[in-house]
C-alpha cells in the first residue's frame, strides 16, 4: 500500500526547496489534477506544526448550524464568535480551518492569509428530524474563490434516501472546483433508513463512505473512526473468506485508507463527540496514526474547552502525529 | 461580547464625516463584504430618527400577502393604499420601508431617494394550510436593484421539512445580492412538523434560528422574542450544564445575540400580533435594548392603528432605543 | 379611495392628446413600469367602445382547452374557428382579446394591429382530476412579443397545494414580460383541497385573491364575482370587528377593489357560467361598475350565442360601463 | 368549415409552380409561422405519391421502444434494421418517415434528401407499469436539425397525472423547433388513472384532445379513431343539447377535425393494432376521408407484414385518399 | 442480419492502411456521427490483441463504488489500487478500460495514451436498498475530454420507476458527447419493482433493453447474458407467433443482437458475478462469438483473481473471439 511503504514520520526536504519527499509523493497520486489544485493541496500539507510531514490536523467549526449554537458554545462562550476559531487554529499550528460561509466571511480579511480555509459548501441541521438527511447547499465555489480559501468542503450521506442527488450535487461543485484550482475536502458520514445505528460507523460501511467518497472527485476524505461491526450480509462474506484484519482499531483504519484508492487519497479521521478523558483521544490518533491514516479532523474536542487547554491538547495530538509523541 | 461592550446610546460623529463610532465598528463586522454592501448597510443604519445610533426600528408591510388584505387593513383602511405605508415610514424616521414587490412598485418612484427600501422577495400565504410552510419567490435581485432598494429580505422557517430548500435559495439569492451590492435581511421563522406550537419561540429554537440565518449570508437577522421554554431535550442538557442565564426577556436577548456570531451580525426582533397595550412593546423593546438587540421590526402594531397614533407610538420606541427615553 | 374618488364615466380629453385624464391617471399608479409597459397598458385602455373611459371589456377563450371544445363550442359552432372570436371581439369593440397560443398564432396575422391581444401564456384542462390544480405553461414571453401582443395572461389557483409554483412562475414571467414592455394580466381563482366550494368565491377569499396577484407584479388583475359567504375564521373577526360593508354585490366589489392596493391597480371580473338571463348579467355589470370594479372579462356570455346577439349583449355591456344604459 | 369546403381531391397546381392551390390554402392556415417552418410543412405535403392534394400517410416506426422488439418486429424480421423502414416509406411514396434517435441516426445519411424525416423526440416503454404514464424525453431540436429533418414528433397523454409536465415540455420544444425553421407533429393520446379504458377513445375525449394540441403549437395532429362513447357527464350534456352528429365514423373524424380549430390544422388519425382484414382499414380510411380527415400515420399495419405486401397495402390507402380508389 | 453475414474472424486489412474492412463496415453503421465519434469508436476496435477484428474485450471496474471495496478487492488486494487495474487491461490487451471519475483520474496521466478510457458518469450504490435504483451522476462530458477518454459510460436500468429520468440524462450526456466527438457507452440493466428477480435476465426484457438503448443515442450497449425465461404475457405471444429460436445462449445472443438494429449496433455482454470454473465463461463467451455478438465486459472474473491468472483468462477469451481457439 503506497502510503505505508513510505511514510516516514520525520519530513525531509528536497534539496534548494520547502518541499518534502513526503508531500511531493502525495502530490504525485494526483496526477489528473492542474498546477492550481496542487498548489493548493501543497498549502494544506505545508502549513502549521505539522508541515511537511504528510499528516494533518483541521480544525472544523460547523457545529454552530449542524447542532445549535448552545449545545456547541454554551461551555466555553468565547466560541461564539467566530474569529476565536481563527485564531485558535492559527496559534495550535493547525494545517487549516474548515467552516460554512458566514463564519468564514467574519474573521477571513483580518486573516488574510494566515491559515489555508476549507469553505464547507453544504450543511444539515437538526431543527427538521428526518430519517433519510439532505443537506442545504449554502455557498458557492465562487465564495471559496473570493474568500482565499484553498478547497471546498462538502458533505455526503450515503445510506440516505437522498445521496443520489448529494453525489450529483458533489460532482458539480468538484468540478467547478477543480476547474478554478480549488481542492476537495469530502466529508463522508453514513446516515439513512437503510443503516441500523450501529451500522453508521460498522467497518464495513466506513471502508466503503471512504470508496464512494473518491469517484465523484474527492482529494480529501474525512469519515468516522470505525467499530469492528459488520453491517451488510453480503460485506460480511467477503470479509470473512479474505480473513481481512480488523480487529485493532489500528487495522480498521488501514483497511479504511486501503478502501481509498489503496491509500492514494488523503484520508483523515473525526475526532466525534467531546471525550471526558483527553487519553482516549490520544489513544485514536496513535490508532490513526499506526494504521497509515493521514491525520484528524478535531472540533468539539478542541473548542469546548479553554483555549490554552485546547492549545495543549492539539500539541500533543500533532506531536503523535509527528512521531514527537509516542 | 462585542456589540455589548461598544454599544453607547449617544451616536458620537468621528471627525469631518457623517459617521459615528458605531456605525464604523459594525460596518467593521462585515469585513468581507464589497464597499458596495458595506454602503448599502450603512444606508440603513445612517437613515432616520436613529441614525448613527446602530439601532433599527423598521416598518414591514407584506400582511396583505401573509394573512389576507381585511385581517391587515381593515382596523385602519388607509393600509391598503400602499403609499400610505411609505408615507408613515418616511414621517416616523424609521431605518427602513420592507415590502413584497408590488407594494414597493406601487410607489417608489414618488418616494425615489426619501428612505432606505428592503424587498421582500419571498412570501407565504395561508389560503393553503401546510405543516411545513414553503414560502413562493415573488421578486428578484433584479428588482431590487431596478427599484432603488438597499437590500433584499427572505423569510426561512427552520424547523420545515422544506427547510432546505429555502437556505438553499437564500444562499443563491444572497450570493447575487452581495455580488451587485446589495444588503440580506434574513426573517427567521422556526415552524413545521417537528416543532411543537411552543417550540416555535423557545429560546433553544430561537438562538438556532438566528444561527442559522448567518452562514448563508445574512447581514441582518429578525427572529421572534424567544420564551424560557427549551424544545429539544439535547440543547436542554447544554443550557443546564453551562447555567446559560435565559430566565429574563432581556436575558433571552442577550443570548440570541449571541448566538449570532457573538453580536456581530445585526439581529433585530418582530413585534408580533397587534398587542392590547403599548405598554407592553415599550417593555419589549427595553428588553431588547437591555439585552443588546439592534432593534425592532414593526409592522401590525404601527399600521393596524391610525397615522398620528402611529407616528407617537413609533417615536416613543425610537427614544427608548436611543436612551431619550428609559 | 383613489379609484372611486376620481372614477367619471365620462372621458374626458387632455389638451393636444387622445389621452384622457382618466387614462393618464391610471397609468400614474404603475409608476414603477418602464415606459413600454405604460404604452401597452395604454393601448388596452384606448382601445374599442370604451376607449378612454377607464374601463375594459375583453373577451377571453380559452374554454377550449380548459372544459375541451364541445362543452364550449358545440352551442355555436361558429366559435370552434378561433378567427371568429377574433372578429367578435374587434367587431364589439372589445378592448382587447385573450386567448392561448395556438389561437392567437391562427390569426394574428390577418388582424395584426387591429385589437390589443392578451397572450394566455399557462392553461389547465380537465381530462385528468385533481383536487390541487396545477396548470401548464403552454407559451413564453417571446410568444408574446414575436405576435404582436399587449400582454401576457396568467393563471394562479391560490389556495391549491401546488400555488407557491404558481406564484413562483407568475413571478419570473412577469419579471421578463416588463423588461419586455409587456403587461401583465392575472386570473387569480381560488381553488384546492383547503377550500370548500362555496369557499372558492367566499369575499374574504376573493378579496385575498386579488391582494396576492399583486405582489409578484399583475397590472391587471381579473377575479370571480364574490358572495356573501366568509371561508376563513380568522378573517370573520376582522370583518365583523371593522364592520366592512359586504351585503350588496357593488359593496362586495368596492371591498375586492380596495383590497388592490386600494384600488390602484386595474380589477376587472370574470362572468361565469353562460347566464339563461341577460339581464342577470346586466345587473352584474352595474354593480362592478358601482363598486369601482374596472370592468367584465366574458367569454362563454359572449361566443355561445350567434355573433349578432353576442354583439348587441355587448353593447349593453359596454353601454352600462360607459353610463350611457343605467 | 374551412378544410370540407375546400378539399378538391384533385391537386391542381398554381401556375408556374408545383405548388398546388389546395397546399397554399393549408399553408394560409399558419399565418403566425415564419417561412422555415412553412417551407417544411409544405415539404410534408409535397412529398410522395399525395403530393398536393393536401392528404398525408405517415410511416411512423417507435413501436421498437415503446412495446419491445419481438413484439414489434419478430413478425416480419427484416424490420428489425431500420434502414428497412426508410427504404419501405420512399418506395411507398409516404409523406414522410417518422422515428425516434437511433432509428433515423441508423440511416439517414444513406437517404439524405430522400424522404422528408419527422424526428419523434419522447419516447415511453412498458417495462416500468404506470397507471399515468410520463414519456421520456430521447432527442433534441438540435438533433432535428443536424439530421435534416422537416419536424419534431412528440407525444402528449391528455389525461395522466403528469400531462401538466408533458404540455410544458410540449411548449418549450415547439418554440425552439419554431424558431429554427422546423414544423411541430403532435402524438395526443389519453390516458391515465382519469380514464376508463373505454374512454382513452372516446369521441368527447378524443376531440378534446385533439384540442389540446393545437394551443401549445401543434401543426399537425395525430389522434386515434374515436368511439362513440362519451366519456366525460359534463360534455354529454354539450353533445346532447346541440345534437352534435357523432353516430358513423366519418361523423366522428368530423367532429374531430372541426375540434381542431375548426378543421384549421392538420389532423391525422393512428391505424392502432395490425388488423386482421386489410378491408377494415380501408373502410377507415374512406372515413377519415369522407370526415375531412388529412390522412393517415400507419405502422403496424404497414411493417408486420412483408414488403411487397405493405407497398400495395399502402398503395390503397393513397388511392382512397386521393380519390383514385372509392 | 448484417453483423451475421459479414462477421469474419480473420481481420483483413485494407491496402495502405491498419484499418481492416471489418472496423470499416462497422463504422459506416454510425453514419450520422461526426468525423470525431468515428475516429474514437476506430480507436476502441483497433486497440489490443482484437484490433481490427471487430471484436472487443473491456475491463471494467465500478464494483468499488457499486457493490463496496471489500466486497470487491478483498479477495484479491492489489485491485484496491486503480493503477493495478490500468495496468492490467494493458497488459491483458483489452479493447479498453472502463471506471467511474476517481478511478481514472488517479492514473490516467502515467497511462496516457496506452489504452482507450470509457469514462464511467453514472454510479449506483447498494448502501440505501430500494426497489427502483436511481444512479448519481458523478461525472461529466468535460471531464472525459480532459482525461483524454473515447467515450463516456452511463447505466440505464429500464424497468425501474426512475427510468424516464435515467433516459432524459442519457439523452442529454450523449448529445453533448457526440457534439465533442465522444462515443456513447449505454449500460442497459433491466431492474425495478415491475420486474420479478428471474425477469432481470429474461430474453424478451433483454432484447429490449438493448432495443432501448439505442434511440437515445448509444454506439455500444452492454447488456446481461439473457435466460430462456419470457417475463411479458404481451411479448410471450409474440415469441411463440413467430417460433422466434431462444433455447440456446448463442440464439438468444443472436436475438439481442438482431433486437439492436439488427446488428447494426455493437453489442457486448456482461460476465456477471465471479465463476468458479473459467470454462463456463469461456463456453459463454463462445456462445456470444457464435450468436454474432460483438464481445465481453469482464470485470470481476478479472480482478478477483492474481494478475498472471486474470491475463491467461482474458488471453484465453480473446482467443475464442480471434477464432485462434475453439
Amino acid at each position: 500500500m503506497a502510503v505505508l511503504e513510505a511514510a516516514p514520520s520525520v519530513a525531509t526536504r528536497t534539496t534548494g526547496s520547502h518541499m518534502t519527499h513526503r508531500v511531493r509523493e502525495i502530490l504525485s497520486w494526483y496526477e489528473s489534477d492542474n498546477p492550481g489544485t496542487k498548489t493548493n493541496l501543497s498549502r494544506l500539507l505545508n502549513h502549521g506544526r505539522l508541515a511537511g510531514t504528510g499528516k494533518l490536523v483541521i480544525l472544523p467549526v460547523d457545529q454552530g448550524f449542524e447542532h445549535g449554537p448552545a449545545r456547541s458554545f454554551a461551555v466555553n462562550p468565547a466560541g461564539y464568535d467566530p474569529n476565536y476559531h481563527f485564531e485558535a487554529a492559527i496559534q495550535a499550528g493547525c494545517n487549516a480551518y474548515a467552516a460554512p460561509l458566514g463564519f468564514i466571511e467574519s474573521a477571513a480579511a483580518r486573516h488574510a492569509g494566515e491559515i489555508p480555509l476549507i469553505l464547507k459548501i453544504n450543511n444539515h441541521d437538526v431543527l427538521h428530524d428526518e430519517k433519510d438527511p439532505m443537506p442545504a447547499v449554502t455557498a458557492s465555489v465562487k465564495d471559496a474563490l473570493r474568500l482565499g480559501c484553498v478547497a471546498i468542503g462538502f458533505t455526503i450521506y450515503p445510506g440516505s434516501a437522498h445521496a443520489q442527488t448529494m453525489y450529483s450535487q458533489l460532482r458539480a461543485a468538484a468540478e467547478e472546483a477543480k476547474q478554478n484550482g480549488l481542492a476537495v475536502v469530502v466529508w463522508s458520514y453514513p446516515r439513512g433508513s437503510s443503516l441500523s445505528k450501529e451500522g453508521e460507523t460498522a467497518i464495513d460501511v466506513a471502508a466503503y463512505a471512504a470508496q464512494i467518497a473518491a469517484p465523484p472527485g474527492a482529494h480529501v476524505i474525512k469519515v468516522k473512526l470505525p467499530s469492528a461491526h459488520i453491517e451488510q450480509p453480503e460485506a460480511q462474506k467477503a470479509y470473512t473468506k479474505a480473513a481481512v484484519p480488523i480487529g485493532t482499531l489500528g487495522e480498521r483504519v488501514r483497511h479504511v485508507v486501503q478502501s481509498s484508492f489503496d491509500g492514494r487519497r488523503i484520508v483523515i479521521f473525526s475526532g466525534g463527540a467531546k471525550k471526558d478523558k483527553d487519553e482516549d483521544v490520544f489513544d485514536e490518533a496513535r490508532a490513526i496514526r499506526d494504521g497509515g491514516g493521514f491525520g484528524s479532523i478535531i472540533g468539539r474536542n478542541s473548542f469546548q474547552r479553554p483555549k490554552e487547554h485546547a492549545l495543549k491538547f492539539l500539541e500533543s495530538i500533532m506531536k503523535i502525529y509527528s512521531g514527537e509523541m509516542k
